[in-house]
């Protein structure tokens, strides 16, 4: 299909191109012009019927929009943007140069304009921010007649119309029915009646993050967005909290990994900007990480005497690092889940203590069947080794499990508590676990 | 509210709890009853009309659905079961012990039986395992009046309703119509000429994480399931499927903190459990580590004649690792958003090599700075090692960068190739090259 689209387009055969392509999905003609040249994709793009074209500009890249806005009439522009959801519009301007944008308000009318000046207010990271106001708005006098007429006639420019609201004089939300229960109902019920009242709702200020958790635990399709009246203002449906789970899991890794977390596409960031979101921890690590080579320079008359120990270092550090490691990503996923609160720090502690004795006595006991049996080294190294990692396994599970929990109650996000941090804390504790255990073992 | 309830059901006032608690949304009242002590919680449940006991039910944790099994009769049971959603069903059987299988299967007729039997055979992890059959199904040849007819008198038995599907005479999928479409044409068009026959559609073997990505994608709220021979056998709807990218993000997780990946929640989770899914990986990383603590002993003469090069050890591995475990971790969660393809693997080569080159450069300086007017050094030990850690965290971003690359054409996951996996790989190299510019610089 794709490769015959592309034949018809060199051939400049346009009426076929068209016919062809107005039956793909939407999403798949947006992947296909962005991989044309662009004086093509212009081309092409101006051949799909406005209501195609707006749903093919809101699945573009920020900077093909941009690109396509700043190619076509003002005329062009004008019928995109007026089939286009708010909060696409205002995605875009947030995202895109200003000369963009100058061209993207001078050609939406004058009551949008307004509401994108409105909801540009709104802090990053809340529902405000990601909401739209195309939702469909009944009485709760209507009947259920009235209601669905009401719904065919004005919802075809709507975001959503699988949940309606029903709003007061004042707009202030009074209850959301389902277009099922609308469907299911004979047509002279009363809306005020059938609608829920107990509905779940979040404002205009509240984290995405607990919006999206909001989604998942009761299962919604879309959410009512008030503002401190409880009047309704918008909506955020499904599809951008998926979004937002996405970016949201990107960033807790990006932060688990010792990063300053960024919503940009690794390859469409520049070199510049990678740099800049690694260097700043990587610095902060290899500071602490000096603290670790302080305690080996403290101990240089022990390892003089017995230089072999030094060859241990690498395990030791290793091992205590990815206990840890393990302890503090289950905890801060189970935190970000919601499955863990700060209030089990207890059951935590109590929990890793036990894996830490099971987990460090295997290990200990491996890597002791080792140095006898294959390095054949003395029995006490041996024995001080094993014992060392022994503890260093132990405490590196209570620091992993315990420091993601504490930063929680911080107000911190736990997700710094992750590996890096972590295996440079237990660094610094498992050699001098080590070099105590060794000096008293070893006599020296 | 729940204080209040909890104070009527301890006074016994058994018909107030009723008129309350059926007030509450589903989710709340399974949240408020698994925390009632049991045999309360179970005289509160039978209160409920069985259609809002029905869905609490498929709100509880497993365990609980166990316990409620148990403990009901048989014809209780039976009025659950027929009104929960068939995937409901499957996952509880595969959950819960055989006794309560047994309560289960004994209380479903036997055409239900024969599905959820099929549908058990489905591998785990398959769009197959994840789909339910109450869709609705519609023919070509209806007229709109009549396909919401239809929807009114089977609806409410439906999963969804927001899109159905229409199938022919054997069962066949030939094409998609939201209830959205379905509302806004008119009484006498012919569903066949609405419907859209490009529709997505996933096989009932599909990858439950591609399908994820289908949902993503084309912004879907349900996906048909097919099978071989294109007949419709169930759909997936997007509540699942959120659940399901919280569960890959976990599994996902797991793994780059080098763990065996397990669905159980944290807290839910035995000790023993814990220690199992840890073990193995640790020992592996613990031998592998060894790897680098026989190239310390490989240079202990030169660590004999220089001991102060020791105290560098943990500074240059922590830095290396760190440096390695960033480029790795963007680029495994790019692999798993579809960011990042294997074909992508110079252009990623050629980023990391730069950002090393940069981060390399200006944590070499800051060190530098730090060893010459801090600590003091000798010049050529504070060249030494600037020199080794510039080279270290260059070879650290591309061996990062590159290897979950590799595993991905390798056809394993990437997430292996995590932070435990690259610190380990650039723990040795780190070494390797930190003694051999020592050796050069230092004339030893």
């Amino acid at each position: 299909m794709k490769e015959h689209l592309i034949e018809l387009i060199e051939q400049n055969k346009f009426a076929q191109v068209k016919n062809t392509i107005v039956q793909m999905n939407e999403v798949d003609i947006a992947t296909f012009l962005e991989e044309l040249e662009r004086p093509k994709l212009l081309m092409v793009f101006r051949l799909l019927p406005k209501e195609i074209a707006a749903d093919v500009f809101s699945y573009f890249s920020y900077e093909m929009q941009a690109y396509i806005v700043e190619s076509i009439t003002d005329k062009e522009t004008e019928s995109i943007l007026d089939l286009l959801f708010l909060d696409d519009v205002v995605a875009l301007i947030e995202e895109v140069p200003s000369n963009v944008v100058k061209k993207v308000l001078k050609n939406t009318d004058l009551e949008r304009r307004a509401l994108i000046n409105q909801f540009l207010q709104y802090p990053v990271d809340s529902a405000g921010s990601i909401m739209t106001v195309e939702y469909v708005d009944l009485k709760a006098s209507m009947t259920v007649k009235e209601a669905l007429y009401h719904i065919k006639k004005t919802g075809v420019d709507k975001a959503t119309i699988n949940t309606c609201y029903v709003t007061d004089s004042r707009r202030i939300l009074e209850g959301v029915i389902s277009i099922r229960k609308l469907i299911l109902s004979d047509d002279d019920e009363i809306v005020g009646e059938l609608m829920d009242r107990q509905f779940i709702y979040a404002h205009t200020l509240e984290d995405r993050e607990s919006t999206a958790a909001l989604f998942k635990k009761y299962d919604l399709l879309s959410i009512p967005v008030v503002d401190n009246e409880k009047r309704l203002v918008g909506i955020v449906t499904i599809d951008d909290i998926v979004d937002i789970v996405d970016l949201e899991t990107t960033e807790d890794m990006q932060i688990m990994a010792a990063m300053q977390p960024s919503e940009e596409a690794y390859l469409k960031t520049s070199v510049w900007n990678l740099s800049k979101q690694r260097i700043m921890w990587l610095i902060i690590l290899m500071l602490t990480a000096i603290l670790a080579g302080s305690i080996i320079k403290k101990y240089n008359n022990l390892l003089e005497s017995a230089l072999i120990l030094s060859t241990f270092i690498p395990m030791l550090m290793a091992t205590g690092g990815n206990s840890g490691a393990q302890s503090s990503t289950l905890v801060i996923r189970g935190l970000a889940l919601g499955e863990i609160e700060t209030k089990d720090v207890l059951k935590v502690i109590w929990k890793e203590l036990r894996v830490g004795l099971l987990v460090g006595f295997a290990l200990s006991v491996v890597n002791f069947l080792r140095l006898l049996l294959i390095s054949r080294v003395d029995l006490m190294i041996a024995l001080a080794v094993c014992f060392s990692l022994y503890c260093t396994v132990v405490l590196a599970k209570l620091i992993g499990g315990f420091l993601p929990i504490l930063a929680r109650k911080l107000k911190l996000d736990p997700a710094i508590m992750a590996g890096p941090l972590i295996t440079t804390i237990v660094d610094v504790c498992s050699l001098t676990i080590f070099f105590n255990i060794s000096s008293k073992l070893l006599n020296i």
